[in-house]
């Protein structure tokens, strides 16, 4: 009988130890050195076009018992190899990806008993590096747990930073554009009331993906890839010597992750370039993940979809039925207030609508019992996924729905408890396949239970690792709100389509809202790790609330825009069904924008300022343009080189009207046509806290 | 429409406050008081035959957030009532059980805002008193958790106590028999290493049910019943004052409950006799808890069983299959290392002998995939509890049981990763339905997972009643082992037939073993709350391991006596086939015992020396006895007044043979017959270490 010694071969791999000077990878303008320092402790460095981007930093991993990789490490050998490969997304920015990196691995051991080995592996791109920890099976190192990860990434200036703060629980916060000296999240945790769970503790922590520019321009953006069975990674910010170190949310007791060997961390990402729309351009994150681990994925459709949602969060309706879960008629039912959104009548409103207007989906919260009592309570018993309201006829619905060719997207709010949802997986995504609904939208609203964890810490993302798989199982579409923040999953389960995890358009609703840069910032951080459901497309853009200081920070044009700005293969419709009536013209946008691209081009680009970004309709010659802007007015004009030669194309320009602004004017806005070709120039005039969208249709 | 307003009805309830002069209520020799200290706190005290048994003492509650209960009170009204109830169990050691006491109910509420309402309700029994705290519905108390319970029992004597550590996460700790002033745990939790998992962090802790008897003779029982959506209790002893204080199982995060008015804790039991008899005898416990929850209760069937599983404990064979889980042969299988014991074949012979024994049931332990890699490591996904090893055929076994008129009695051991065992209830159930098992041992052998939270806090306890109602669903009985100590909930859940729960006969396997008191002190601890699944009826004493030095320390007729002494609805004959097939003169009264009984006769019992139990078969005219005593030999002579008069039996006698001894010889017994009618008088003579097992069946 032959055994399949995985110890046997790793022994032969690292037999010819190499000298310890330093090791050394490059690709294009990046090169990373890796060295031990003085102490014997492993240290990397990256720069690019010989500037120095991370100084020689440490890299390590403190465990929970016995000596860890924290300490001096003897250098066994290293190997270096060249991969480059290209692959094609099930749904994407692009319709093929090349992968192109050299990858140098460095073993390691402990000098002293016992004599643990540990891996590092690097793979450096054009446009960045990535590595990773590395647990080779061994008989000294099996069960272990995590106590500290010691990586750090030294900068060589105090560079300016795009951040929110690293807090555990969310990723809601607007983002604070400051030197890295006065990163200080307090305050900011402290005031943001309207985020309903916070957990803070570290002020000079802050979230990843971090946007970082230097004061030579150089950009620079630090985030984690293919983040699985592991805490989130938080940066502090050490305000002297800009060194960020790494800091894992911890689980319930402290730790912060139980992993077995062979095992390994997530990526670490460090995308570098000088010019910032390399960085947007970059698919570095989802180079580092693994293929896809579904094979039959023909059933994945990315979607837009209106809902009965936005008309909650400005206070028409309610998610509830009644008042109070605790007062109820003599036989024992809810006493309906009368303001309930979801009623067949109103669902079948949004599905006439989307019927109508070709938008594929209907989302409809607020379906189930338990919105009375909710959240806040850290209950774990609130929602059974399975029981509609009395006023909400799923049957009926459902059969509606089908006869008008529309998809219904089911909404499983969990409120944080994560192990109620995870006995209830079965029946509700059962319950999805039996009544038609290819996509859910989940929630995690409120603290975790278990209690103690995070939503960011090691179990919730296992936890959002198996949501995606029973899904993919029952042939549901995920899109997740309130989870740890992308890390590019979505190549490896391409049914999890999208996650909002930021600060969406809903804090245009219950809080003073996004100021008009944080659209130019969200593609540069959160969007890095993958799309995010942001719910663009608030045409209503005041008087859309009870609270008459609520607005959206931006204007008409701005908001169809973001359908080409920030990506997602899920995107909604937000605002209502009478809103976009009313602005047929605006509205045929909408109606227009894909959601799944062949090809991406990011025109112009600058963290807090503006994005200009170019996508090609997925099968098709068309292509869409999408221009924003902050807070400043902005002129442009788009070389259109990227159409196909000697091809006509009718272009739609959406454009704010004369004396737009986000603030005197927001709703002005005009639509121009004109023909165009390859190279054409496009001028565009983007009002203050506005945008421009341009459909720009191949002519048969 | 009328509006059920509870809070209405409770109002109405109060509205008659009464004068604050001590509130009393009495049944029998018990008598109450309840008042409020100088301090406006809510106290109580017990007396038995104008004894005092607890001094005034504390009650209160201290809430997380805002004032609790735990300060001055104001009386709002009280009120008492008589109840005197009958009811049967569906099985048990009676058939019919008198509920009858006095209920009184002291209304509360804190004299400053926000004026939150508590009420005390008290029930005193003829033989003790339990009382709980109720929340009522109430504007300023809904959601709110229990940061500590600040019960007292003012004990008034440095009693003798028979305790065990007061652990978070188990109860398999020898009984120490001591002063109350001499309770210290801690040199025993450090030496207890073969306890998987130890987390006693107070010295002066001891588990409840404690037994404590006053110098001058009076025995006290303290423990709870139904212990629901709470922590269990466990008490802290003041050494100076004899004072014993309520320490609530913290969750992971410090907390303790976390509740939702109307709500309750589960009741605080005190019962007390001048005699020990009276103390096994008592229904105080089952009484307080509600009655059955499940309506259809004729599938659930007491029984005895045989199991693949003291020959894994003595290291004759294992539970897994093979020595590694990361060795695996080319093909990716496990390579099996021929000691595995759930083999088919084996399995076979155990099913053999209980079909020849009338024996109903087979367990099979380490039938399934995971045993090479299952326990240590705080490990999240260990087994899937539906796939057997390859040398253990599922549908081979399941005919050819049905086949002998044998029931597969399956197990599931979690480890302790209660999220991954809620994950896989329902298939796990699902499994035993289609292949015939109707009963199920589970093992919680491990750090639970989620990690922080304990074996005995509010999560866990849940998380039992969850298994219990599933398996109720799924028409499944269970047996847990390594669950929170019994309060009685086989009355609600009839289908939770036993639990372990304590130190079983395993420990004689596997460690020092079980001191010759430790079954006298059992039935007046552990076997309070409810039924144990000890592992009784090891005919092979010595010699059964590879270390010579473990024995069992008891005699062979003691083990035999064990099956009346201690309990249970699930017995198993723990020993090897071809132990018992040595001795079938022995065996022959582990054949005849019952299981289920109509009635309960509590001859003789002094706790840590002797233990005289009669039992009356379920439905029959016959008897059984067991006796029982510790390490000193024992004359004694039983009066058999219990018998129908009139009525001949034949009387088969188990004894302690000449010269029986449980160090020197402890396998010499000896059987003899004899006619014996009501009022006969029985001489039993018990060897040290020894026991006496008699069988009186009626004669037709």
């Amino acid at each position: 009988m032959r055994i399949c010694l995985l110890l046997f071969l790793l022994a032969a791999r690292v037999a010819s130890a190499q000298p310890a000077s330093p090791l050394t990878a490059q690709q294009g303008n990046v090169k990373l050195t890796v060295a031990l320092d003085a102490e014997g402790r492993p240290t990397y460095a990256v720069s690019y076009r010989q500037q120095s981007v991370i100084k020689p930093s440490r890299l390590g991993i403190k465990l929970a018992e016995g000596p860890g990789f924290d300490g001096p490490l003897t250098l066994l050998g290293s190997e270096t190899k060249d991969v480059d490969e290209t692959w094609q997304p099930v749904w994407g920015e692009v319709k093929s990806i090349r992968n192109h990196y050299q990858q140098l691995t460095v073993h390691l051991r402990q000098p002293q008993a016992p004599g643990r080995r540990l891996d590092m592996v690097f793979r450096v791109f054009a446009d960045g590096v990535g590595f990773r920890y590395e647990f080779p099976q061994q008989p000294n190192l099996k069960y272990f747990v995590v106590a500290d990860e010691v990586t750090e990434f030294g900068l060589t200036g105090n560079h300016k930073a795009f951040w929110i703060p690293g807090d555990y629980d969310t990723n809601e916060y607007p983002y604070t554009t400051s030197k890295l000296s006065e990163v200080n999240n307090a305050a900011l945790v402290k005031a943001s009331t309207a985020i309903a769970v916070r957990e803070a503790p570290d002020a000079q922590a802050v979230q990843t993906p971090l946007m970082l520019k230097s004061a030579d321009g150089l950009y620079i953006n630090l985030h984690e890839a293919a983040l699985l069975n592991y805490p989130a990674m938080q940066l502090h910010v050490d305000p002297q010597t800009y060194q960020l170190s790494a800091r894992l949310v911890p689980d319930a007791t402290g730790s912060k992750a139980y992993l077995h060997a062979p095992d390994h961390t997530p990526w670490r990402t460090i995308i570098v370039s000088d010019k910032a729309t390399d960085i947007l351009s970059s698919k570095l994150i989802l180079n580092l993940n693994e293929p896809s681990k579904l094979t039959d994925t023909g059933w994945i459709k990315p979607m837009k979809f209106v809902g009965v949602w936005w008309e909650m969060q400005t206070g028409k309706s309610t998610w509830n039925y009644a008042n109070r879960a605790d007062t109820l008629t003599e036989a024992g039912q809810l006493i309906p207030h009368g303001r309930h959104g979801a009623t067949t009548a109103n669902v079948k409103r949004y599905i006439d609508f989307a019927a109508k207007n070709g938008i594929p989906g209907v989302l409809v919260e607020g379906w189930n019992v338990g919105w009375e009592d909710w959240f806040g309570n850290w209950k774990e018993d609130v929602f059974d996924f399975v029981t509609p309201y009395p006023d909400f006829n799923v049957q009926e619905l459902q059969q509606y729905a089908a006869g008008k060719g529309v998809q219904m997207i089911m909404h499983n709010e969990t409120s944080g408890s994560a192990t109620d949802y995870e006995r209830r997986l079965e029946p509700a995504y059962t319950f999805m396949n039996q009544h038609g609904y290819p996509a859910v939208k989940t929630g995690y609203v409120g603290r975790i239970v278990p209690r103690g964890e995070h939503h960011d810490g090691q179990w919730m993302v296992n936890h959002y690792t198996r949501v995606a798989e029973t899904a993919a199982r029952h042939r549901v579409m995920v899109d997740m709100h309130e989870p740890v923040r992308p890390t590019g999953l979505h190549r490896t389960y391409p049914n999890w389509l999208a996650s909002e995890a930021g600060r969406g358009n809903e804090y245009n609703a219950f809080s003073d809202g996004n100021r008009p840069d944080h659209e130019t910032i969200l593609p540069f951080t959160r969007l890095m790790g993958g799309p995010m459901d942001y719910t663009p497309g608030i045409f209503k853009l005041r008087n859309y609330s009870a609270d008459a200081t609520r607005r959206v920070q931006t204007t008409l044009a701005k908001q169809l825009a973001l359908y080409v700005t920030l990506y997602s293969p899920l995107q909604m419709a937000a605002d209502l069904p009478e809103n976009y009536e009313k602005e047929p013209a605006a509205f045929q946008f909408i109606k227009d924008v894909p959601v799944d691209w062949d090809d991406t081009r990011v025109l112009e680009a600058e963290p807090g300022e503006y994005v200009t970004i170019a996508r090609q309709e997925k099968g098709k010659s068309n292509w869409f343009i999408g221009a924003i802007t902050n807070e400043k007015g902005r002129a442009t004009t788009l070389k259109l080189d990227f159409l196909e030669k000697g091809r006509k194309y009718m272009a739609t320009v959406y454009a704010d009207g004369d004396g737009a602004d986000w603030q005197a004017n927001p709703e002005a806005y005009n639509v121009t046509k004109t023909t165009v070709r390859a190279g054409a120039k496009l001028p565009l005039r983007l009002a203050p806290g506005g945008g421009a969208a341009v459909s720009i249709i191949a002519i048969p």
